[in-house]
């Protein structure tokens, strides 16, 4: 078995140049380079992995249904230590040196090595191997019973067994499971693309760690304290952070910032027990219209935030940033047709800029039941789940404490724990208001050499220039990487945006699993 | 086995003349009166119903419980005919004909009717033998295996055994049951009552009509019917409905009129699917945000409702309720200590004032999930159930129609099914709006001299002056008696306020069971 520690650097040099000229000349120039300068001397890297796949997509397809089919829901420890020892297996028998890393009560990280000799540089690849719950009732076949359709479900695509040995694979099938997106799709292109360079005697040109998280999906609450303790081996030069979905235009794109995250739950109190809705209607207060009247006091019908100060610490976009952001495609028409929606917030303003500010979301609200269930009461509290998304400059902590003081502000006493009777005799509103934990946004400068040259290897693989995003407006604790441990980090996502993250029916695109093998194919091979 | 319907009728007329002096020198001036005028030639019916009862008190407690142990939700059709037929048997066992009403595809009504030889007036006595559904796991005790407790639970009340034979009950205890409270009592008072008046061999002084409806917490969808298809052998002078809690400061109450009732569930729409909240947050609208909005835009933190002309159709008190009302003591600050709150609706204005307004009550709220399950999403809907409350002068239609005129005014487009992806595109805001059935409030006369005879009945059987309220908060079909039959009406409530009515824990004050049995021993004797 090749072990990449050992392999011998090749000489990319002359190809890099070539490449140089040619990237902004498309795929087929490229190809046309690459047949001029001598097939038989110097592989191109992209075309090698990319043939590989080709030949094997029934073999990865198998690979990746094995992996999803280990439930990984974050909190299943005994599931989620299975899929850690898979990935350190997976890593073992492609002769890469991999161990768990470990913190008492912690999900392990697999850590992953690969020391090219004669490297001068190195590369951390991010990815998490855990998994949202799953609501199972709402998901059309089990969540890690994985299920090829020939497209998306909404669309009409129908289930079909997985390929033949041979038998190519239509890039628009999709395979349904948890995490199939979300994000254990870019282990499986590691996989495949370390595969198909060692298969095809292709050196890697700079030192990789591999770096899976199994906490995601819940916080990451020690990834912090993984990157303290284990911060003499993680070291790098820059961080690729693989998770996320793609572009909604389906255009591959590199992200630089995240937005960062916090949130609360709030629980209004009325009378200590449910109270008959004739007898008490209108004498008695309702929790649940005061809850309604607390949200609506929060944000306005054009989608503005209403909570003072909650605009007021906004870092505004880079010079480059802003130019960043002109040419990124807007997607709004096309999913607001995708979604069934007429307007989006803010009479429809640009996606990219609605994503420059924190949002405040609520994420569920129950008061009582609605329904066959629903009986004539008025209830005895209301409760809503909100988070909110935080952009370069919002401090969390100090998020909240905004929100505290609006509810406040609305004559309401905050507590910490269910009210006593003391509390409530004294009190005419009451919220419980239990904070989230919670982090900040992050943003790495698209200036620096190593970030640029990133972009240059994700557009070889793409065959296009790639969509540069300033921010993701998802969060990922991505100021560790670029606050803590001060690292250029770039995000690669390489999910379609349509994956149903977090949802039920979670789903990859093929061709979007494709690209993640040519991506990693070209990281692994960038010009020195 | 004696039958009432036998019976001579006795000569009751000197006893009432007495009663009618001593009344308002409460009960011990009775007392005093009926051993001044010998008990040995015309006992005092309701002393002797007391004394009954208090022999018999653990006999009753075992009949009653019997018959709470047969479920009795209103959609359980073949539990529901095994109560109609306990009932039936019960009144044959007494010697009083009954039958079972129906009406296909209906719950039956058990029918009873007592001839009392001589008498010149016929009462109808209705109470409802059907329960609300049981939300099982919020229940101390199976709400079907009844449970005797030394007071209310909430109060530190501890289960004991049902008394043995002879064994006095205090009359601080609680039974725990569905219907112990809503509307199974007044069924056990009326068959002791008889029992009472049986033993000591009183006879009534009116004919009586039992009706006894199995269908009163689905909305009593087919009463109209059965008063129509029955209207004949239904002929009475006055009804005396016994449902609904009585007066919170426990003093026995009648009461000449209810709220009607109405409502709607309203859902409202997002995305066609759960989004991703960071990704789409302060992007894609949020259902649940719409939903508090539109919610709080329809009353005000002053306990208002700000629908146009919503209160524009309320027909004023008559001078005689506005006199009974200035009467009724006023429970506010009792209530809101033993409900836990500070202040109650229009800065805690007066509970009887509030009663003469149509209400507007959120019974329930959910928008995806809170808790341990919700996750970083955008709910795709939201949805509320509100019941409105309806006084004298409202249409149930006409108020819904106000109700959608202000959905409509919010920029709404209200839809009758889930909508369709155009009508989704077409309008940024859609609200599905599905009406509940419903009916007017409705009220009697005061001043009518039937029912000024059953409030000094009841004053007889309470042992001092009863509290009139005009109207009770709740809802019941009364419209059918006043207006349809155009018959007068008295609601005679007996279950303690506290009673859990609809809510998990129902249960009956032991005390108030006494008291209905005392009420029926003074009905089914008034004076002629």
């Amino acid at each position: 078995m090749k072990n990449y520690a050992t392999t011998p650097e090749p000489d990319f040099a002359d190809l890099a140049a070539d490449l140089s000229t040619a990237r902004t000349m498309g795929r087929y120039a490229v190809l046309a380079v690459l047949v001029f300068t001598g097939l038989a001397r110097a592989q191109d890297p992209i075309e090698t992995v990319r043939a590989f796949r080709i030949e094997n997509e029934s073999r990865i397809l198998r690979e990746f249904v094995e992996f999803l089919e280990i439930p990984n829901v974050s909190s299943d420890a005994p599931n989620i230590r299975r899929n850690a020892e898979y990935i350190r297996k997976a890593l073992g028998k492609r002769g890469i040196k991999a161990e768990l890393f470990e913190i008492a009560g912690a999900s392990p990280v697999v850590f992953g090595e690969i020391k090219t000799p004669g490297a001068t540089r190195t590369f951390g690849i991010y990815v998490h191997y855990d998994g949202q719950p799953v609501d199972i009732a709402r998901w059309t076949n089990p969540p890690f019973k994985p299920a090829l359709y020939t497209a998306a479900i909404e669309n009409g695509g129908v289930r079909r067994p997985m390929p033949k040995p041979g038998e190519p694979a239509d890039p628009e099938w999709r395979l349904y499971a948890r995490a199939s997106g979300d994000d254990k799709a870019p282990i499986i292109a590691a996989l495949t693309a370390l595969d198909a360079l060692r298969a095809a005697d292709i050196a890697l040109t700079a030192n990789i760690k591999f770096f899976f998280e199994g906490e995601e999906e819940i916080g990451s609450p020690h990834l912090a304290e993984y990157l303290r303790k284990y911060r003499d081996k993680i070291d790098v030069d820059a961080w690729i952070i693989m998770d996320g979905p793609g572009h909604q235009s389906r255009r591959p794109q590199l992200v630089f910032g995240v937005r960062g995250i916090t949130g609360f739950d709030i629980t209004v109190y009325g009378a200590t027990r449910y109270l008959h809705s004739g007898h008490y209607g209108n004498w008695a207060p309702n929790p649940a219209m005061m809850l309604a009247q607390l949200l609506a006091s929060m944000k306005n019908g054009a989608g503005r935030v209403l909570i003072d100060g909650f605009y007021d610490t906004i870092e505004p976009l880079t010079p480059e940033g802003k130019r960043a952001l002109a040419a990124v495609p807007e997607i709004g028409e096309a999913m607001r047709n995708e979604l069934g929606l007429r307007e989006t917030e803010a009479n429809s303003a640009p996606y990219v800029q609605r994503l420059l500010l924190p949002s405040l979301n609520v994420r569920g609200l129950v008061s009582a039941t609605v329904g066959e269930t629903a009986r004539n009461v008025i209830p005895n509290t209301a409760t809503a789940s909100i988070d909110i998304r935080l952009v370069s400059g919002n401090d969390p902590e100090a998020m909240l404490d905004l929100v505290e003081s609006h509810i406040r502000r609305q004559g309401y006493k905050i507590v910490r724990e269910q009210p006593d009777r003391e509390t409530r005799r004294a009190n005419a509103k009451i919220a419980k208001v239990t904070r989230h934990g919670g982090y900040k946004a992050a943003r790495t400068s698209m200036s620096i050499p190593i970030v640029k040259e990133i972009v240059r290897a994700a557009s070889r693989a793409a065959g296009e220039p790639i969509i540069q995003l300033p921010t993701l407006g998802g969060s990922l604790p991505l100021y560790l990487f670029t606050d803590d441990l001060q690292k250029p980090v770039v995000i690669a996502p390489i999910a379609n945006h349509d994956n149903n993250q977090h949802a039920p029916d979670e789903n990859i695109r093929l061709g979007n699993l494709w690209y993640g093998i040519d991506l990693l194919g070209a990281i692994f091979t960038m010009p020195p």
